[in-house]
């Protein structure tokens, strides 16, 4: 990514992604390859304040660039779309009831438009990514927890209060382990990273026989017990880790494909920390899913391309849809 | 309802319904109340060509009272909607890849659109029914199987290729009981009448202590053990079938529930002969949604209001949209 900006005279949009570990933000030409992208960490300690402080710097740097036209916010919680009203954060305090919308466009002296992070990365993923071209697609991100973004007819579908695409919090197994929500047997409390990483140290706490591998690389303490560690054990052949990892793509697999049959959907978009858990996963995820489905429903299952960027080019999307919806179309 | 037709102007519409156990015919005026409707039961050996002969009796009968503009069909079987190609029948053979759309048309001079019944029923309920003036909805429909149709942005959504709504076929339970459809705990496998009598029965057989009040009921072979008998067992209060109600309820509360968190939909129409199963069965239904739905969604549960005559009306609303749009509003 270079630092410079050519005008093409296309609108520029400041896309600001604010996440549970750290926080971006891009200036981002529709059509140009090449935004400039700033990231900084989120303070473990932080609250809303910091967190917009964080973002201010930024911004700061990134308007000595070019002047962007709109922004366009990726926020990691439930968001009121039509209103830019944050309802809470995941992971930091002070957001509940925010008017993020407003609060920026009146910092800033630019329109704004703010929606969660699962529909945003839909839309990147839908726009740049995986779902290039495509009428409908899931986009589904399974890391800390998991979310879910709907497009249907080239939209996205938020719902009656902007709070569709809760597929994290549809039941697959009731006589399954009970999630924080409060159900039994949650795709998130089945599939996301931290209840895997959970689950696994109470076995091994429960039954001395099992994860033999998964000992040995804990042995010393030199590293935690994380996705990271419980992936490599996995790829090395710890049952326990490998009966986890099936688990988790099993009950996510089962959650998309009662989606698919609901919806009738051509395309489902995984990303997330987790889907980067190599070849069992993705194997039980489609070998799932391809169980689900009826004899006449039929979709494909892929990852998703984008990566982190997902957010900051969804953002810029979400705002060309809002502000400039006659030049929001991809060249063709 | 009277066999008079007074013309005030708006196109008549012949709504066809072909189902499991009855055919029946409409000729309908979209704003006018009292539609003429026929009817004939469905011969239990029939196959396509009956089912053709049985309905051209109805439409020659209507065709007595007004010239009807175009022709609106619900098919009990998943359908091609853009073709108006049947892919198979639930009920009757010789239907599979049957030009249903063209055949009408050809036949009575008329233009046809066909869709499965879940999906009209749906369009019915929307326009007449319990979901009036709502922007979206569920419709879901148990009796024989668990049907269902979404509208989403006050049109019907059919996906990708017209087989949305299979709500009946999302897995709510892995552990459950093996579904004809091979899977083991979907809706309908545990929510449908006939699942239910077949349950019934195998317990029966294998505790000889379960169901006292059915066996009593069932003593003297007068009556067979059918939905109605279990109902009314349920309300006696037999044990075993208050069971098995409950579980019905409980599956579909939670293929319900699950949809609502997918899609934020903020009403679910539920008709079909279970759900006139009485208070246990709604009690649980709406239990279990609630205890799904994240605490940010809400969704209300309603009884369909119109019965079997939904499939008419809805047919007549899918010939309104296709053929005569700008008139297919309702008058406000």
């Amino acid at each position: 990514m270079n630092n410079t900006v050519t005008d093409t005279g296309a609108p520029f949009y400041l896309a600001l992604d604010f996440g549970g570990t750290k926080h971006a933000a891009a200036l981002i030409e529709m059509g140009s390859p090449d935004p400039i992208v700033r990231r900084v960490a989120a303070g473990s300690q932080s609250d809303r304040v910091r967190d917009l402080q964080a973002m201010d710097g930024l911004i700061q740097e990134l308007r000595a660039h070019a002047n962007p036209t709109a922004i366009g916010v990726s926020f990691g919680g439930p968001v009121d779309y039509q209103t830019g009203i944050v309802r809470l954060s995941h992971h930091v305090p002070q957001w509940e009831n925010f008017s993020l919308a407003d609060y920026l466009a009146a910092t800033y002296r630019l329109p704004a438009v703010v929606d969660n992070d699962a529909n945003v990365a839909a839309l990147g993923e839908h726009r740049f990514g995986a779902g290039r071209g495509m009428e409908a697609m899931l986009y589904v991100t399974v890391s800390t927890g998991v979310g879910g973004g709907l497009v249907l007819g080239g939209e996205i579908w938020r719902g009656f209060r902007s709070m569709a695409g809760e597929i994290g919090h549809t039941v697959v197994d009731p006589h399954g382990p009970r999630c924080l929500c409060g159900k039994h047997g949650c795709v998130e409390r089945l599939a996301s990273g931290p209840y895997m990483v959970h689950d696994a140290m109470v076995r091994l706490e429960q039954n001395p026989d099992s994860g033999k591998v998964l000992r040995q690389l804990l042995a010393g303490n030199e590293r935690p017990l994380d996705g990271a560690l419980l992936s490599e054990a996995a790829a090395m052949g710890d049952e326990l880790a490998r009966t986890l990892f099936r688990r988790s793509a099993a009950a996510l697999g089962t959650g998309i494909g009662n989606a698919v049959n609901l919806l009738d959907l051509p395309l489902v978009v995984v990303g997330g920390g987790v889907s980067k858990s190599g070849d069992l996963w993705w194997e039980t995820l489609r070998e799932t899913v391809d169980s689900v489905l009826l004899p006449e429903i039929h979709a494909k299952v892929e990852q998703a391309e984008l990566g982190d960027v997902a957010p900051l080019w969804g953002a810029a999307v979400l705002a060309s849809l809002r502000f400039h919806p006659d030049q929001s179309q991809p060249a063709s």
